[in-house]
């Protein structure tokens, strides 16, 4: 699609601060930016780690950042913050990492606190990672603690995710197995100098080869992508060429396994660009992507109307003092509303 | 709203099952259905459980049972499940209490699984909650594993929530302090019995005296209900009768301290009936749940012209396969719509 020439800079830091800034707080005049921004990606990896809270990803990160500058790649970190569901804040790794890489114009680290509302977390983060790839950088991290369902959404903005664990997060392994195996294209045994990492990484395979030889029920839409994940692990070596689920073990503090888990990360990203499975995910992706985006434009213009329209702005004081039927109103104002 | 007579019926659990199950699967027609459930709720009480894999949330669930039962209260729980983001399963605590309380017609215990696409979670418990209450049950339990962001929105639907941890979960305290804070009405330290349980009850109630007194950038929208909360922490003893974040120790295990945390959840939720921090929080929620209702609706609304439109149904293909602007796609589908 042709588009006038960009309004923005890429060498403009600030700017680009600003903008992220604008996506955050839900400026809605940032859309016809972020459409530009869209068109303006040159395909950087998107990388994305997730894991629980104590299994040392923000040092581990700060590790991939030094490996991925060393082969010099311009890095851009989002740190998503769980410790602020509701209130902004910063992460404690995120500011080692400003300090670590200070004067470093080739990295940007920017965290942003989880927003409770709507699911619009996600779609802020898709955003963020676009702009980071229209400014040029060739590597986007993206960071979230925790291992909840919010997790996994974000981790579909991710070409490449990396499940972070610890050799004590057996409680973890167990509850969310099957989430797991869904999302991760590689586990990670960091602090694996600590006894039973061996154990905890034996684990691991030991549930990925079963997964491979297991049949799930399959949630229909949506899940293409996880669909030919499970195909493809259940023949690694296969002639498909599918791509078997490594575990590594790091020690993120001393740098222990970050050369192999860069090569990894590689591997991987050459696997995404080639392999058919991985391109059907990335549909699968990108489809549901448009609907949220759907979704949150519609929610922009409803809050608008209920702004403008004092009787309406009645209406939902009424819903919210439980005096009125929401799913009646919901409805009403869909109604006035013609699509074909 | 004057309404007609129900077209479903309270003793009818299969139809309850069925219903829940339609709720699940986003079968649209039940959109009438809900708004009826809206009205005939009695008011039942929410109790929100939330904790990291493994603190024993289920085992304490299922001791709760028995002591609304022993008070003749009719509970229902809705069991989310983490071990299935993409697949669907059942939680094992879940089959546990199904043999626990088989036979007592005065339970009924459903698990769904989280289903990853576009925050449907929050709103698919929130309307199987309305159902539960519309059915006449007196204890709506709500209970999921995982301290990440989609547990928060799904706490919101609850009165009272709970946060369960374990002596070693000292990771989790850390990463999501504020998190925590903003949702927890109170905290249950289980496995009491473990070394180190009484640090833990410490360390928490040394947060919850500190963020009394601390004071967090708070987000706008959203979150009257948090800065009251906050605020009330803020003066346990004033006059205003808040309400101060307790913070018990149980051993599911044995049964130690259930009476106790019965008599918490009580009393909370004759604060909740009576304190007006209370209502002003139940009204921000039920606010942001009208927002994401109108979301979801117009949603499918799109999905449905995308079945029904081939031509749509080619852009949104582009769009997968990334030859095509979601941005300008998104926009131009509401653009189609006149709202007022």
């Amino acid at each position: 699609m042709k588009r006038p020439r960009p309004s923005w800079n890429p060498t403009d830091i600030r700017g680009l601060a600003r903008l992220i800034s604008r996506v955050e707080n839900r400026d809605p005049g940032t859309l016809a930016t972020l459409a530009q921004m869209h068109d303006a990606q040159h395909g950087a990896h998107r990388l994305g780690m997730t894991g629980p809270p104590g299994a040392g990803k923000s040092t581990l990160v700060d590790q991939l950042i030094r490996r991925f500058r060393e082969s010099g790649e311009r890095v851009a970190v989002l740190a998503i913050d769980p410790s602020s569901p509701f209130s902004g804040g910063a992460l404690l790794g995120d500011r080692i990492r400003m300090q670590t890489h200070a004067g470093d114009d080739g990295v940007y680290i920017r965290s942003i606190g989880s927003r409770g509302a709507r699911g619009g977390l996600a779609q802020a983060a898709r955003a963020i990672t676009e702009i980071f790839d229209a400014y040029g950088y060739d590597r986007i991290l993206i960071e979230t603690v925790g291992v909840g369902q919010s997790e996994f959404d974000i981790m579909e903005l991710a070409d490449t995710t990396l499940v972070i664990l610890v050799p004590e997060a057996g409680d973890t392994v167990q509850t969310l197995k099957a989430g797991l195996l869904e999302i991760a294209d590689g586990f990670v045994v960091n602090k694996g100098d600590r006894p039973g990492a061996d154990a905890m990484a034996q684990a691991l395979a030991a549930m990925i080869a079963l997964d491979a030889h297991g049949d799930h029920p399959i949630q229909e839409e949506h899940d293409a992508a996880h669909r030919v994940t499970r195909e493809t692990i259940a023949s690694p070596s296969s002639a498909t060429g599918a791509w078997a689920i490594p575990v590594l073990t790091t020690t993120a503090l001393t740098g222990d396994g970050i050369d192999r888990l860069y090569a990894t990360i590689r591997a991987h990203q050459s696997w995404m660009a080639h392999h058919p499975a991985a391109s059907e995910k990335k549909r699968a992706v990108r489809r549901a992507a448009f609907y949220t985006l759907c979704a949150t434009l519609w929610l922009e213009r409803v809050e608008q109307a209920v702004a403008d329209n004092p009787a309406l702005a009645r209406i939902v004081d009424a819903i919210a003092r439980g005096k009125a039927n929401p799913y009646d109103m919901a409805q009403k104002i869909l109604a006035q509303c013609a699509t074909s």
